[in-house]
């Protein structure tokens, strides 16, 4: 199987990409190891990637097997990236969806589209994102030749709450209304036709939400009655540091916004560039005090620490 | 009947507004006296607010016949942007919608208002706006203390467009299909309840699209078999000059892309600076040769003139 | 003698200006003939450049003569930048120096570099221009592959001002002071081995203190008893829109201020973007409510005016 | 003695300080106490500050013997800014200069300034500063009411520098030419007429070459056979993150260039914000491979280590 990145696009990158990255490889990969030495073994198995065709008698023995999450996160819990989406594609075949922030997240996109060149992706489109990461989300559309689907927020919801909050609502009284109508509620709606999903979660993203994150659950979210909705988490042991060195190993593209001061990205009203050494979290809802940050795609992470 | 500004959004305003502006303002009376010579009837009658109970003999008389807008446009091609939405307000009452591209047409919104404080007010939400033009239409709905309807896409056309296309086709096949979905529907469908709606259209903005249009007419675009549907278009006969020193005289807020060479304002993909004495115009859609630039809301423009 | 740009600042160019302009150059000629109709004849002139190797008779006569300022600025009254910068080559030959600003002044740079391929530059850097302006000289200085010295202020004045009143009390008590140490005195400092120099200053620019600004003039500024220096302000008569046409139809290189909503481009604490239709020189040291804005270059503007 | 900042100044840092800052200090007071545990002591002895008056036997003895620098290095070693500093002021009183870059050695000045009100403080003013750090030099300026030297280039080097090789030689045969006229000339002159300066070098802002830095040193580049200059670091044992926690929880004035991605901050063309993660010294000189980034102030840093 082809692990190459399209020719094509691999241009498009090289003509994007700032040039210093590429002339710094050398100079990178040392800084990465003296650097990266105590997580040194996460990173070589993302590094090691090998495709589907792979056999490994132990894993597709657990997968063969029911799927039983419980088990499945308790052996999954320090595999890499590679390996947790490795058992969802396995599992999930093509009802696998791949959700995608815009972010360094794209990692998450490199992985699996490495392991499935068919992989799906879909964002979530709120209608206030920032244009640079529009331009990002098609960057990554043309370099990996993949369709990504943006779901929109229904205008039937969005417009009465405009109308009579105007836009910048959030300010005033918390930004989970806005959230609700345009990312929970077009989540919910493209969640009900899919089997599975990965997101990017990372436990340092978020020390107080997402700590306890497992790499495999079922999603209390956005499960119903009739149908159970199986997430996975294949980035949630890995570091911040760890997914940039990645990114800038490999010479992935990433949203300009990082080169100006932003780490985390969400809608462009709430979120703004973080100070050296402060944390991300900081730069998103910032004018809300409490530490619980999270938009609601990740719910249960709240209800679940209380 | 009050024809000040609310006091509560006057402080916001002065907060808002660059204090050279203020201090300017002697200075800028002579500027404009200087500069405006030839445009002095116009902007004389534009200044002299009159709010709709005055009472004027023969303007009373053509209301109260029968709509004849043909006539009417005759007897309007030189009224003043406030007579012609004296007219409009008089004919159509609360049935009278006014459309804001979140640009100078600040102008329309100021007028109408005075003339009436409670005009309705709609904006096209594309999706794609610029933050700047977001935080501008909140700015204009707290200034005036008026509700502005944001229309957006409906995410069932918007979806597969760009699963199919990507965010950015209209580079490579024209932003037509782009604006159909993101403008003209959700403009349909805003104008299917509505008996008339007011422009911003200025005839310089396009000398080649909007030199021939009328103060008011039958919306040839928007009409149905069923129902007639009219339009007025003010500021026609206004030129960005005046609609500029009408704006800086006034210290109304505007759009904080001005003060960053731009002219004309649309969708951000679409917009860009333009250099000193370059064209408004070249300023939008840049990429695409023709000289026929509408984005649909006015084809019949176009139309009209081939 | 060879009158095409230099072929590699020439390919330098073509990487560095914006696709647009090369692309549209039909669409722009078109749109130059429209809007210059009135300034017809003054393009035609600027546009047929004749290198100096030209004979023209009468001109060769007039320059032969004892050299008579005034009666020369009565015939130069209404020639072209080209003629005028003719003169001033013939009269003075490698004594004469171009002044540049760093701004749309390029245009002076063009003609008088295809009249003398070394032609000699110079500009003050006060130590507070734009990083875009810095930028702007050195792509001027590849383009025309000349050299173009740059006068510094003189750190034994500069540093006991900045240390009393810091680094920005133009804000305060008015530029004079700043520009006396930045621009002033080591202009002073360059002309004074200098026979005769050449500004880019128009009458447009400032219409209170430029307008009667002669096409040549003996420079009381900074004429000493012991010697007569001559100054030569070839755009005098040339209008803004003039001046922007010149360089988007020929593709010379510009500041990329001029894409931010800068026209009149100086020192980065003292210079703003307008607004559309707003004046120039509105841009420049806007929190002092005169007039008669200059920055000492041309000081006798002022003082002949009163 | 008043160790409060003045009142006026005070005032002025409240208008301009990010609101959010204030709003967070007990958060921000938490977070530090978790993230510094281990830098604890350091902190405490920092936030401890002492005045001149407070007298310490153990330290006293130090300072009346004889200045052995080798021995009090020693001493030193693991000691405080504070305590450093504290030493510096009390051997060399008014012969001590603070040197400032403009970044987030404002910490340096910060702690001198509770020592003495009347620190000496001087910046290198290379004429190709960010305006933003211009901005900020005034700002803190202000925000202690102390005067504030800066030092300018000798225009006599500076001019013909730049007529030969132009404004941006550095990208074609490195920084160190222009480093030499900008800033290693002129901190010669300034340092000609000191006894004693303090840099605000941390060991963690360049490992390869800061790592062995001292406390207190003699400068072993800008002393003279006639003249010993000493050197005092008292930063140089402060991390990073350090530096920010400082600032942040005391609301200190910083650069706005650090909330565009910007940590190390220098000359504009010599300086560019990083990615998330990626170190600071990647931002500066980024085009020479080499891994002993200094500009010349520090050089004995390379040789020592060689």
């Amino acid at each position: 199987m082809n692990q190459h990145y399209p020719s094509k696009s691999r241009q498009t990158l090289s003509k994007r990409t700032p040039m210093r990255l590429s002339k710094q490889q050398n100079y990178q990969v040392a800084a990465i190891e003296t650097m990266c030495h105590n997580a040194g073994q996460i990173l070589i198995s993302l590094l090691s990637y090998k495709a589907l065709s792979t056999t490994d008698l132990q894993e597709n023995f657990l997968m063969n097997q029911t799927f039983n999450v419980a088990k499945l996160a308790k052996i999954y819990a320090n595999k890499s990236a590679h390996d947790i989406l490795k058992l969802a594609f396995h599992q999930f075949g093509d009802g696998l969806w791949v959700s995608f922030s815009g972010a360094e997240d794209v990692v998450l996109i490199d992985i699996a589209w490495k392991l499935n060149k068919n992989v799906k992706v879909f964002s979530l489109d709120t209608g206030r994102l920032y244009p640079e990461t529009y331009q990002f989300i098609e960057q990554v559309r043309e370099f990996y030749k993949i369709d990504i689907e943006l779901i929109s927020p229904d205008h039937v919801k969005l417009e009465p709450f405009i109308k009579e909050k105007g836009l910048f609502s959030f300010y005033k009284d918390r930004h989970d209304e806005c959230c609700g109508i345009r990312k929970i509620e077009p989540l919910r709606r493209k969640l009900s036709g899919v089997s599975a999903w990965v997101t990017g979660q990372r436990s340092d993203q978020s020390p107080s939400t997402r700590s306890k994150v497992a790499a495999l659950e079922v999603d209390a979210n956005f499960s119903t009655p009739k149908r159970t909705l199986y997430k996975f988490n294949p980035l949630i042991q890995m570091a911040s540091e760890e997914a940039w060195n990645y990114i800038r190993m490999l010479e992935l593209p990433y949203n300009s916004l990082h080169k100006r001061g932003f780490i985390s990205i969400g809608c462009e009203p709430c979120t703004r560039p973080v100070l050296p050494n402060q944390h991300e979290r900081e730069g998103r809802w910032w004018w809300e005090e409490d530490t619980h940050k999270e938009c609601g795609l990740h719910t249960r992470n709240i209800i679940s620490k209380e």
